[in-house]
This record gives structure tokens, sequence and C-alpha cells, in this order.
């Protein structure tokens, strides 16, 4: 038992060392790397999580796996050591599902396809990327029957980046969402203040050296510069190195020096999740979000909860205007808050705003379970997705590549991913209200730049559990309720009827 | 055959791809990396150095070699793949000869003395750093037994970083090298010139930002944007993590534009050659240099041979004036090449100049050999050291971390490597005479700024064998001479009794 228990924290160490390597070359890749240097990097990637794979599917890691998890093993382990197991094996079962061939074909069609996708993009051709599309859908179905849980095809997909939720579920949150939504964005839509909005103008450049002062002080509110960086990458985007090594980066677009922010701040709380995780957990697979859908929730809890709100602009406001006063033309704290909280439908999902982010997400989610059910073709997806929009957002993009073209899931074989943004959204919402109740000091202290106080809260609430529970379970220990879309509405309804002056 | 040629090309391509993600990791650690990730970073590293041994020492790459070497089956194959089989072969049967005990001891050993090297030199305290050592040296002449190449035990150190060469060989080169170059260093010192020298001076401080523009400038010239990186370091090094991403790092003295500006030409020296090894030969073993004193030839040839005479600054004097004008205080060209080429005997190797250079690496070279002869005592070494220094340069340093402590190679096991400085600057001299030789307009051509010419024939002389060859193989091959100290020796003399008017 001690040898097992041994080798199976080795393994799982030299695993998590490995995939922290992996996510250094991809880093560097999005970064630094000189630009020539991109096929020797696909190839090192490859090899080192080749390595990750064979480690955890290994006959002697499932081996020991197995009879550590038997009850009369597993009852004499430390609490801590029972739940790395028992995860453990878990994950190990469900990777063994997957042969190695199926896994080395989707390694190979994800490859082609999303460098077909890169230029079906940019030439704005989805001809070039559906034969790609196609495949990958195929070998999508193929592995839902692989993993083959209960209910729904997309279940198993699902899972893989949402445990425990379902194509049931989501269908009843989303079609209440769905309905909800579309009646409050069509209120606002004919509110007097949306007629006039986007009148009031800034300047037309905000310089990247401003811009770029400007997120290296809410990146230095929220992570400490020992243990994370901020740099530059085309998608924004936070990946963890190691415990005391997790980074963040943003893009600055000069026309709009909210983007650049917005982003800073959504990777800052990914990171702070990562960094916060409990240490006795390291190089363990617990030692991580239990899913996707709660990691967004720490994104958007920063993003939407608290730069989105009051009590961070009486902070940031002065700071801001030190920055950009010329550009700003005199816009009051008032009016900039309203800027970034503006609902418009958009084409992008990475530009909309809280109320319209959902049916960008849901959208999706449909067209998705179609092409799993097989009932929806990919030579028909452009068609659905602008009828959709239409339908949706009353807005219908005029090229591909800012409708169906226009996100990178697809063509890396994400399929099952949406639904957690919308998720994370929902959980939000949820931890912010518990959040104002246990503490309603909290927004006086971001008023006063002081974080630490929301921070500990998230730590103790969310982050010291790592993947010990599932998602349902953490939300539910931390907030005393489960997925609250009900929640969710009314706060947007609240916050949206008081910028727009709805009834 | 067929199989076993496959499976040893695929082996050594996933070596070489490890390697260069473990030389990423490096990099990293010494230029981005959050100062909290060091001890992640150190376990990442040392699994992907262990995983690497693995593969070089592996009972079925050893099995695949021994049959493809065998001559029956060798002359079956491609010339290009019998010099790859056979290369690893050498590579391979040496690595074995380690086992795998030693190799983990030596890594132990190593990591411990390096941290206990970096204390005791901030410290100044030669006993702090006193016991690692002695273990090193004790593990290094068991080492030495372990490879057990004929002749003196240093031998099989040496051969680890300039395969071929010896102790018999270097005895010779060095004492006629000590002998010249001491008499030179008289002489100089006797000028009036030398008296004189450092009455002219810059002002204090030349700004980082303006010095990083120079550098930019001069890496421009010898290196291609899209291949590679300059960045900043404390410790100036070059590094290969794919054959078209080979990055170097220089380190700013706000006192001194000129320490900047040989190191990242030194470093894009040796980044070329990396840049110009032949494609064909990516991703095996033959993919290098055949050895440390050839690879410093290329950098030491780009600093010593381009950067410090006469041509470089007919071209780049006005462009250095552009940037500091001011700090200059109307410095000539000649005078700033004249600045450049100052000789002063300096404790610190890495600050020295062409002339006491060498002295510095004999002086290593020396207590090395006592060391692995077990003639002198590591307690021994500060004595020795300064007694040397005095003897050699007429200087005496007043501190240990100013003397025997300043360099980091000892502590992380290398010994036996220094003498491939001084072999690289002999080198780098053979082959600017014979390009002068045979291609009378290069010094136009960098007058001109334009280096391609230069490039070009290095890569035809020495860059295009890779590892095909033998360190004297390629030097022989591309300037009809074996190591010619004598032709070191008159160049230094011909060139400093100009500058400092000897007879």
């Amino acid at each position: 038992m001690k040898k097992d228990l041994e080798f199976v924290l080795q393994q799982q160490k030299e695993i998590m060392l490995l995939a922290g390597t992996g996510a250094l070359l991809e880093w560097d890749r999005e970064t630094y790397m000189p630009k020539q240097g991109i096929m020797n990097r696909a190839e090192q990637a490859a090899i080192v999580s080749r390595l990750v794979h064979e480690k955890v599917v290994s006959e002697k890691f499932y081996g020991a796996l197995k009879r550590l998890v038997k009850p009369r093993t597993l009852r004499k382990l430390s609490a801590m050591h029972q739940f790395i197991v028992k995860r453990a094996f878990k994950d190990v079962r469900k990777a063994r599902k997957l042969p190695p061939e199926f896994v080395a074909e989707m390694a190979r069609t994800t490859a082609l396809a999303n460098h077909a996708w890169v230029e079906a993009k940019q030439k704005n051709r989805f001809r070039l990327f559906a034969p790609h599309l196609k495949k990958i859908v195929e070998l999508k179905r193929r592995q839902a029957k692989l993993i083959g849980l209960e209910g729904h095809p997309y279940n198993s997909l699902l899972d893989g980046f949402e445990e425990g939720m379902t194509v049931e579920k989501l269908r009843k949150t989303f079609s209440y969402l769905k309905a909800e939504l579309l009646k409050l964005l069509e209120e606002i839509k004919q509110s007097k203040k949306f007629r006039e909005q986007g009148k009031k103008l800034f300047r037309k450049k905000f310089p990247v050296e401003k811009q770029k002062k400007l997120c290296r002080l809410a990146y230095g509110l929220i992570l400490p510069a020992a243990e994370s960086r901020l740099d530059v990458s085309a998608h924004p985007f936070t990946t963890t190195i190691g415990r005391h090594d997790v980074r963040i980066t943003t893009r600055y677009h000069e026309e709009n020096p909210f983007f650049s922010l917005s982003a800073t701040v959504h990777e800052s709380g990914h990171a702070l999740y990562e960094l916060q995780l409990p240490k006795q957990f390291e190089h363990t697979f617990i030692f991580d979000a239990p899913s996707l859908g709660v990691h967004e929730s720490q994104s958007l809890f920063w993003e939407n909860m608290v730069l989105m709100n009051e009590g961070f602009w009486d902070y940031f406001y002065q700071r801001f205007c030190k920055e950009v006063r010329e550009e700003l033309k005199g816009l009051s704290r008032k009016e900039v808050l309203e800027k970034l909280n503006e609902v418009k439908p958009s084409f992008i999902r990475v530009d909309a705003d809280e109320v319209t982010y959902p049916l960008h997400v849901i959208l999706r989610f449909e067209l998705e379970l179609g092409l799993i059910e097989g009932k929806i073709k990919v030579n028909d997806l452009p068609k659905l997705w602008n009828r959709k929009m239409k339908q949706y957002l009353g807005i219908t993009p005029g090229k591909d590549s800012e409708g169906v073209l226009q996100d990178t899931h697809w063509s890396i074989g994400h399929i099952g991913y949406f639904p957690t943004y919308a998720l994370g959204a929902i959980y939000a919402v949820q931890l912010y209200k518990r959040l104002l109740k246990e503490m309603p000091s909290a927004r006086k202290q971001i008023a006063n730049g002081n974080f630490e106080p929301v921070k500990g809260w998230l730590h103790k609430k969310v982050h010291c559990h790592g993947r010990k529970f599932t998602a349902e379970e953490i939300i539910w220990k931390a907030t005393g309720k489960n997925l609250d879309s009900e929640g969710f509405v009314s706060y947007l309804r609240e916050k949206y009827s008081k910028i727009y002056g709805l009834k």
C-alpha cells in the first residue's frame, strides 16, 4: 500500500510538472517565440503532451490506483490521500476509455483543422474549414460513444469541461435564460437611453503605453508580481506554469481602453484562483478547479462584479484620469461606468455585454447539440448561425469571419465548452450576492483599493477546495444554492433597469 | 535495418525536442520567470533532463545503434545516415559509461553546490563553498575513471567539452602562450600609452534605453529577428530552442556601454552558428558544433575580430554617436576604438581584454589540473589563485568574490571547460586571417554594414559541417592549419604594437 501510494503521488507529480512545462511551451508561443519557431514548437508540445498522456494512462499507474481505491485499503489512507486517490482513479479510468489511436487521430485532425480555421477566418471562407469540422464532429460523436455517460451523447463531451453537467439541466436553464434575456434586451432597446447611447464619445486613440500603465495598475491590485506576469498576446489567456508561477496576457486596442483593462482583470481573476489553490495539493490532480464553469466564475467575478461596479471606480477613476485625462474628453466617473456597462447587440462574443453574452453561448449550444445529434449538417452552419443571430440579437453578421468562424473552439475539438461561459456568469453573480451578505463592507473595501478581504473570502469559499468537490458542491457550500439562473436574471434586471431607466 | 534506422532517427528527434524544451525552461528562468517560480522550475528542468538522459542511454536505442554500426550494415546507409549513426553510437556509448546513480549524485551535488556558490560569492566566504567543491572534485575524479580515456585523467573531462583535446596538447600550447603573453603584456605596461590610458573619460552614465537601441542595432546586423530574440539576463548567454528559434541575452551596465554591446555581439556569434547549422541535420546529434572551442571561435570572431576592428566602426560610429553623442563627450572614432581595445589587467575574466584573457584561462587550467591530479587541495585554492594572479597579471584580488569565487563553472561541475575559451580565441584569429586572404573585400563589406558575405563565408567554412567532423578537422579544412598559437601571438603582437606604439 505504501509503495503504491508513493508511486501514485510521484506519478502525479511528474504529470503535473510536465503539464506545467507544456504550459510554458504554449505561453512562450503566444508571447515571445520568434515567428519561425512555430513548427518546432508544435512538435515540442506534441511530445510533451504525449508523455503526459502516456503517464496518465499507464498500466502501472492504473494498477496502483485500482489497488488503492479498494475500500479496505482506501480507508487506511489519510483524508487528503483518499481524495487524491479517488480523483486520480476517476480521471485515469476516463482517460483510458480513449484508445491511443483515437487520441492520436484527434490530435492530428485538430492540428490541421486549426490551421485551416485560421486561414478560413482570415479569408472569410467557411468552406475551407467545413471539411475539417465535419471530421471533428465525427470524431466527437465517436468520443461521446467511447466515454459513454448516461443520457444525451453530448453529456460525455460536456463532462470533459464541466463534470456532472448534463444536457437535461442545461436545456432547462438555457430556455429560461433565453426567454428572460430576450425580454430584457427588448425593453432596453426601447429605452431612450439606449437610443442615445454612444453619442458621448472618447477621443479616437488611447495610446498603448498609457493603457499598459492602467492594466499594470489593475493587475497589481489583484495579483502578486513575484508569482505572476502580465504580457501581451493576440488572445488574452491565463496559464499555470507552477504553483508560484501563473501568467496572464492581455491585448491593447488603441481605440478602446476598456478592452485591455477588462481582459486584464478577467484573466487576473483566473490567475488568482490558481495562485490561491491549497498548497498541500500541489503536484496532484486535485490542485485544480473542479470545472471550467467555476473557473470562469472567478474571472467574471472580477470582471463583471468588481471592475464594472461603482466601488471599483470610486477607487480607480482618479488613477484612470491621471493617465488618460485628455483622451476621456471630460467624461465623468458615472459616464465612464455607463460606457463600460453599455448593452449593445454585437456580432462578436468576446465583445458582448453582460445581457447579450449568454445569448451568444446559447446559440452555440443549440448548434453543437444539433451537430452531435446529427440533425444539423456542417454545411448549413453559416445559414443557421445568421438566422439565430437575427432571432436572438436582431443583427445579421455581414461575413462568416464575424459569424460562425469567429471562435477557435471547434477547430481545436472543443465541443461542449461554450456552456461553461454562461455557467460562470451565473455562478459569479451568486458568489457576489453572497459576498455582500456575508461581508457588507466589501464594496467599501474595494472603493478604498483594499482587495485583500475579497480575495480572502474567495479563497475560503472557492479556491481552498481545489478539486476536492464537484462544481455544484462548491457552489452549494459557498452560496447555499444550486445553479441560480433566477438570481442571475433578477440581478441583470435590477442593474440594467437602473441604468436604462426601465420600469 | 530500416526499422532500426527509423527508430534511431525518431529517438534522436525526441531527444533533441526535449532538449530544446529544457533549454526553454532555462531561458525563461533567466529572463521572465516570476521570482517565486524557482523551486518548481528546478523540478521541471530535472524531470526533462532525466527524460532526455533515459532516452539517450536506453537499451533499445543502444541496441539499434550497435546493429547499425556493424560495417556490413553501415555501408548500406546513405553517407549522411552513416555520420549520424556513428556519431550517436559514440555519444551513447560514452553516456552509458556513467551509471544512473552517478548521474543522479552529480545532479544532486551540483544543485546544492551551485546554491552554496551563489551565497559564498555574495558573502565573499570561500569556506561556504569549499566542502561542496571538494565533493565535486571527488566526483569528477571518479567520472574521469569511468570515462577512462587514455593519458591524463583530465583528458576524460576535457573530452566532454572539447572532444579529442588532451592535457598533453594543451600544456604545450599554454606554456608557449603564457611566456609570450607575459612578455607582450610587460611591454604594453611599459608603454607611454598604457600609463596614460583611461585619462580620457566618457560621461559617467549611458542610459540603458540608449544602450538597448545600440545593442538592437548590432544584433540586427548579425541575426534575423524572425528566428531569434535579444533579451536581458544577469549573465549573457545563447540558447537554442529549435532550428529557427535561437535566443541571446545581454546585460546593461549604465557606466559602460561597451559591456552590453560586446556581450550582444559575442552571443550573436554563437547564435549565428546555431542558426546556420545545416537544416538536413535537424533533430539529430550532428545538428550541433563539434566542440565548445569551435563554438567560442564564432562568438569571438564577431566580438574580437569584427566589433573591435576598424571596419565595424567605420559603419557603426555615426550610428553610435546618434544615440550617445552627449555621453561620449567628443571622443573620436579612433578614440572609441582604442577604448574598446584597452589592455588592462583585471580581476574578472569576463571583463578581460584580448591579451590578458588567455592568462585567466591558463590560471584556471593549472588549478584544475592540480585538483584532478590530487596535488592541490580545495582549501588552498584562494591562496594559489591570488599567487598566480600576482604572477601572471601583477594584481591581487582584494576578496575571493573577485578571485576564486568569480565563476560559476566549478559549482555546476564544469571542470575542463575553461580551456575551450582560449582555444576559441586562437581559432577565431585563424579564421579571420583566412577570411582576409580568401575575401580581401571583407573589411570593406563590414564597413558598409553588409555582413552577409562574412556570414556566408563562416557558413561555408564552419557552420555547414555541423558535428560531422571534429574541431581539429573543421579548423584544418577551413584554415589549412591545426591549432595555431604562433599565429595568435603574432596577431596580438602586431595589433597591440600598433596601438601601444611598441617596437
